[in-house]
């Protein structure tokens, strides 16, 4: 059978990127500084040669082999699924020539290198000219595709299987209006009492209060760990050794705890995962985005939730009492949860976080399109930034300098984030629906019937489905960003 | 050039070799439990395209062309000497067929499974059929191998080039009365009180004290680092990222500090490898037992001396002054030195620990002739371990079932661990020799000047040489042992 033969061409490519996903993981965890040049060495020995097998003429023949044989199955039966899969991810790699590969390798390492430099300097004139190659190279790659509806659509492809540049825009359109109304409303009162979140704290006792959690949450601490990096990620070797890290920043002590809850939603997806998928193209995630949607559920709709500081917050208080002797858990959950427009991104809460993304994506689009020339993107920049949230950047490193995506070549990127929360809450709202009980079981620390409707109705399947498909086949309704604001309008209105 | 294409197909192999030993820490190290079936699928995938990549023609065409570039080289130039290392490897490679080193995996596999189980259960009959399979094993390997002076020839080759079998029981035959009547003689004497070596320690404050140590030694930090894990190793990732592993047995406190200055001899010798070997054949050590040697010279010559206590005792005293109150720096040194016979090897002491490998590789030497059967062997080890040291075992599990060694096919490997001990003080006299200041150093906690000598003499050149030519270099004289019955006879002298 030609499909068994794509299934162990197929599991010989996975063994080959789960080792370079072992070895990245280390990378960032615990390799010693001077590991740097050996770690450079196997990552790209690895990537290439998995990258040559996927790409070799076996795979191709037995795609077409499987193809015929396929004709009269089950287009949703999981051979039929991932032989299209394969062929997806086959005919991208494919149009790609290697001489590119190495190019846009050898571009972004450059410039990412100058960008960390133009940051530290918020000199973004030493950055342009190296954002200039990136984006040429990003209007090359796109000509390597056939004609889209926007050349956006093919950047986009790669993170969001399926999804186009007109649905990221109508969802925009949706959102933008009414979050800028709720920030608004929410600035004219009063902000809540927060200075305990910035008391100093033992990191111990965040560490394992934040272990406590995500182990209620479900995360199988036989099939993974918690580590600490600089930055904050989780990676899959397979289901059954998912890793997550955390790090520890001085005066934010929650940081810790939020990232900790939102990293275990990515490992509880990955962990998910059907055993049947594990070593074939469908293991992992559906796409950024719908994995964003795990990530921002448990952190967001759940972890900053009231019923679940109904329930953790004496917890959290025993824990530390020096810190949190006199608060209640309502002052907690009021507190977590204040509205207070930043420059950063990344230090931004729910009701701003969406508006940041926007910016990001309707300039790469002007960037991409042409209609915005890198010199002028600065300005643009901070434009917006005043538009949406009233704010003005006293220099670019707190501006259009502060993310590493345009530097690393990551353009179709940013939208997956806005699509995690808008996804999430729809995945919430249907839970909601179908499980009465969902609010009263978070009130008391229960998760086992979240985690099961999550892992049979979305986890399970791994890549199986395309990330359009897979909304509707859990809520019956498209990417909608409805669910989302009747979440956050629900949220800040109760406050 | 062809040496240029040589090396650059090597570098590849090298890439997957260094991702393969990378996981293979993980998996002893950080793996959780789940992850045992992902990291056996990666590391199977690694060596066996490193192994494919390594028997190619094309390196077998680069090697041949390369021999012809050579002709008029000098035989000791970098280039000439990875030539002919390659060619050894590639010529032993290239010689075991691939359907051979497959069930020799799968027969290793079972066997050690079983092994385990048998030795939990102290019952040799189950495991003396894998054993059996393996021996059988081990002589078809040699039948791959032109004809040698003896068949156990072949496989020491594996783990120390060049060296006889032969060789072997010379060494033995100039250790086994001397080292016999050294234990002998310390036994009618009263032995030192040691009871303050098992009282209770804090994890924490021995490891401090054995990270200090090492750092004194010359372990690089920014190159290495140290993790704990069941059975304690080292590996190199190259020379840039040298990782050793230590543990905490209760009741075994300096059990952490000796494995721990083990283990850095080890690490030493890996990161002081020549920039110019890196990724190529000759990185690493030149045989195991020259890099049993560096692990026994820092463990044992050095760690367990006078001068080197004179030094660090008030330093262990501080660190653990409930423990070592009363206690004087000699009384320390007479206890950690005390001599008396063990069943188990990895226990033993230096007077006794080469006995243990005698009795080991002549029961090999015998099995592999065929002069001994496997049923036989529980009672020759009885009566060989009663012979040497006096003692009976209660059992088979404290007999012949210690060691995984036999179980997972490490035929000729015991040996290359009193080649280590033999090696380690032909190097400590000699560097006594040249350099007079030795001991008072080392009485200041000084190793720059120990460090330095083994770089230049040992360390650099890699497997650039072979380990009898590499002794012969640095001392003048065969491998002996006369130095190391010479050292001991000193050491138990003097107590």
């Amino acid at each position: 059978m030609s499909i068994d033969r794509l299934r162990t061409f197929i599991g010989e490519v996975m063994d080959l990127r789960h080792a370079a996903d072992l070895i990245e993981w280390d990378e960032r965890v615990y390799m010693p500084p001077g590991g740097v040049t050996v770690h450079g060495e196997m990552s790209a020995a690895l990537r290439r040669l998995a990258h040559e097998k996927f790409t070799s003429s076996q795979i191709g023949d037995a795609l077409q082999a499987a193809d015929g044989e396929l004709a009269s199955a089950d287009a949703d039966s999981t051979d039929a699924r991932m032989v299209r899969v394969v062929a997806r991810d086959y005919a991208r790699a494919t149009r790609v020539p290697a001489d590119f590969v190495a190019e846009h390798a050898a571009v972004v390492s450059a410039a990412q290198h100058t960008w960390a430099e133009a940051r530290a300097r918020s000199n973004f004139a030493q950055f342009a000219p190296h954002l200039q190659k990136v984006i040429d190279l990003k209007r090359r790659y796109v000509a390597f595709f056939p004609p889209a509806d926007h050349p956006y659509d093919v950047l986009l492809d790669d993170y969001e299987p399926g999804m186009k540049t007109a649905d990221v825009r109508r969802l925009f359109d949706s959102l933008r209006q009414r979050q800028v109304a709720i920030i608004k409303e929410v600035a004219a009162r009063p902000a809540p009492a927060a200075d305990f979140l910035t008391r100093s704290y033992a990191e111990n006792d965040i560490w394992r209060f934040a272990v406590d959690v995500v182990t209620a949450f479900g995360f199988d601490w036989a099939r993974g760990r918690q580590d600490k990096s600089v930055h904050p990620f989780a990676t899959g070797i397979g289901a059954s050794d998912v890793r997550i890290t955390t790090r520890w920043v001085e005066g934010q002590p929650l940081a810790l705890l939020f990232g900790t809850m939102h990293e275990a939603g990515h490992a509880l997806y990955e962990q998910g995962v059907g055993a049947e998928h594990q070593r074939t193209i469908l293991e992992g995630g559906a796409s950024l985005g719908v994995h964003e949607s795990q990530s921002r559920l448990w952190e967001n709709m759940v972890g900053r939730s009231r019923p679940f500081w109904d329930h953790f917050f004496p917890r959290l208080q025993a824990a530390c009492p020096a810190q949190l002797g006199g608060v209640t858990a309502g002052g907690f959950h009021a507190a977590i949860n204040r509205v207070q427009p930043t420059l950063i991104r990344v230090e931004s809460d729910e009701a701003t976080y969406n508006l940041h993304i926007m910016l990001r994506v309707e300039l790469e689009l002007a960037l991409i399109e042409g209609s915005l020339k890198v010199s002028e993107l600065p300005a643009a920049w901070n434009a917006k930034i005043q538009e949406y949230l009233g704010l003005t950047p006293p220099d670019d490193a707190k501006g259009v300098l502060q993310d590493i995506h345009w530097s690393a070549g990551l353009f179709g990127y940013f939208a997956t984030y806005t699509l995690g929360n808008v996804i999430a809450a729809q995945l919430w709202e249907r839970f909601g629906a179908v499980h009465p009980d969902r609010d009263a079981e978070i009130g008391r620390g229960d998760f086992p019937a979240l985690l099961s409707w999550l892992r049979a109705e979305l986890h399970q399947h791994g890549r199986k489905f395309e990330p359009k498909e897979l909304v509707k086949r859990i809520t019956g309704s498209a990417v909608d960003s409805e669910p989302y604001l009747r979440y956050l309008e629900r949220k800040y209105a109760s406050h």
